[in-house]
């Protein structure tokens, strides 16, 4: 086995964006409309401009924004009503200086028109003339060709994850199917002669399993696959044998549990026996989760997480959906973190970069951020916080109404 | 038809939880693996404590503390090691008073011992005897039964939607199937004679529909199910008989569309004749979004939404989701709102309640609330926007530099 010295969490991360920067994911087409929280392979760029034509954004008359200048209710303008325009249909009329036509609310602008003055500011005085009582400007109520997107702009950037309102703008665009990366497969294991299958009868001296349960849904909520769950005893060749048929379906395998001594190093040297480049990672300067273990082979990333829950799920999303991030060009939520204010003093681990699980709660219109304790052990905890506070490796803590930044859980 | 008045945001909302209280959904007990996502129907009480029986949070000697107190490097206290515990296994042993037993992680302590001490403060002497260098405190290092959670205390709330720590929590205390409520069941309709499936071929002067697709999404995002999706023409009658034919099944119908004078008569038309309570809210002091109509007929709620997409996804936020987490009893994330600092002016509608689109950045450790502008008909400003910012109805507006809250998109 190789010596490894513990990382810092930052040079952990260096390390897992190096061995796993040509970990590649294929591309398939699928129905936008089938696309939501999946991330785009490529940038989708618009065939088309929207709107394809000019159209009105209220119920009024198009005309000339200049024979309005100057009008009110005193000194109204009047103007030629020379026809309508239909709703959904192509319109033939082009409108002179002091002519009118009425468009509904989404109908196409006729030729000529660089305006609409909406209904309640007009009064039509015979069939043929209506009387404008309030001045509008060029391009007041329309919305030009291509004025939400042009044709050829890119709509979807590569890595972006699709939202409900990315599907509306695909859709307006007319673009019926898009490229997006596979699902990225993982699979997750918890070893321990002690674990057993949570739904069965538990022997006393025996825990249930909770990390494969919560590691599992953390995979699928971050949009990856869940290939194989279950749990294994700590013995060399077992494990062994299960990671090596593994290995070719999967892109990502995490074993979480084998916490004691003994335990830490089958999984570390199972990892080492599969093949270069094993284990690169081994122990990191971080609070909670010191022995975690990241390593690679064929293709494949392992992670070997801590068995306390707590620790296994911030170092899942500490190191694991960094690397789904990566994978996928996608930038995360991490840019996006809730600001709050510290309620209490929060102490770091000294040497560490610690992870305080919070709960959020608003006050006059301030979020607080306050902090959970309990040992790493404790699943409760988890439930309880709305999310995390990470302090810098080198920070001495927290002090009470410090404003911090939360990442939600 | 009835005549009403335009209800302010709040006064609508009012409404909403008025018209809507007795609306009630049927629950279903699911597999806990199957239930991420989905929303506790009642409260989940633990059957058991967890840990069930007192657990070693290290490697190392289970002791009594009491033996350990004033020991240190050059002064350590010599205990009888009497035995091991082995892992996942019932122990039998009792420590006396200056005896150890060794216990992995995750180890059942044995009788009579209050603590462990860590394996790297001890030296084994002989079979017989170790050496402890450093004093523990009664309970370092253990956990105790039910310290994680207590029998009979509640794990998940009735109203909480399922996240994947949740999930684990469950599996850690055995509990195999849980009561959700039953997907909201929704119906998504655009109207207009203008609007037209998205990836058939468009006629010049037709628009493809976007709010069917952006707003599905949004309800499969929130927990509902669509179970149709479709553009309807502005006719009296086809739009009767086909929101007659949705009621029974559907708990929500929403129509978008109908955005002209016209159409927007339709609307409300259809739903005050479907029969009582009809239309209770026509007309929001909300920008954009002010054409909302919100209605009931037998137990199913209408929205009459905005054709605008940018109106009809801000109402769809603003009461739609409101509506559904009524039902299901969820608090929403509306507590957790992201505190960031308003990059520009922001201006407010007069009277009316304003929902200004904006986009995050990061600059200096804070969150930079940059308001996005645009017509209510570009769609590609909700792509760019990461969330909104509200403004009161009687704010005048929010200054540059002025601390705002964020709900994210």
């Amino acid at each position: 086995m190789k010596l490894l010295n513990v990382d810092s969490v930052s040079g952990a991360k260096d390390k897992l964006s190096h061995y796993f920067a040509d970990l590649s994911l294929d591309h398939e087409e699928i129905d936008t409309c089938a696309s939501l929280g999946r991330v785009a392979a490529a940038d989708i760029i618009s065939p088309v401009p929207l709107p394809e034509f000019q159209r009105a954004t209220v119920d009024g008359y198009a005309l000339h924004a200049k024979d309005t200048f100057g009008v009110s209710d005193s000194l109204p303008v009047f103007l030629e009503l020379i026809g309508k325009v239909e709703m959904g249909e192509v319109t033939q009329l082009t409108v002179s200086s002091e002519q009118a036509v009425y468009v509904p609310t989404g109908g196409m602008i006729p030729k000529g028109a660089d305006a609409m003055v909406m209904l309640e500011y007009v009064e039509q005085m015979d069939t043929g003339t209506i009387a404008v009582h309030r001045p509008s400007a060029p391009g007041e109520n329309v919305i030009m060709r291509g004025e939400d997107l042009k044709e050829g702009t890119c709509i979807i950037k590569k890595g972006r994850r699709i939202k409900p309102s990315d599907i509306g703008a695909l859709a307006g665009a007319g673009i019926a199917r898009i490229k997006v990366f596979e699902k990225i497969r993982v699979a997750v294991i918890s070893t321990g002669d002690e674990i057993v299958d949570p739904f069965g009868s538990v022997p006393l001296g025996k825990i249930r399993d909770i990390n494969t349960y919560a590691l599992a849904n953390m995979v699928t909520e971050a949009g990856g696959i869940v290939t194989f769950k279950g749990v294994l005893a700590d013995d060399f060749q077992g494990l062994k044998d299960q990671l090596l048929s593994l290995l070719p379906d999967n892109h990502i395998l995490i074993i979480s549990g084998g916490s004691s001594v003994g335990q830490k190093d089958v999984t570390a040297q199972v990892i080492d026996s599969l093949g270069p480049p094993g284990v690169f990672v081994h122990g990191v300067a971080v609070k909670p989760g010191k022995p975690t273990i990241i390593g690679r082979a064929g293709d494949t990333a392992l992670f070997g997480l801590p068995g306390h829950p707590v620790s296994a799920i911030i170092i899942f999303k500490i190191f694991i959906e960094t690397l789904m991030n990566q994978m996928t060009c996608h930038k995360g939520r991490e840019n996006i973190s809730l600001m709050a204010i510290a309620d209490a003093n929060i102490h770091a681990a000294p040497g560490k970069e610690t992870y305080q699980p919070v709960l959020i709660e608003k006050e006059d219109g301030h979020n607080l951020a306050k902090p959970i304790h309990g040992k790493s052990g404790a699943i409760s905890l988890m439930t309880r916080a709305d999310g995390y506070v990470r302090i810098e490796q080198n920070k001495e803590g927290i002090k009470k109404g410090e404003i911090v930044q939360v990442t939600l859980l």
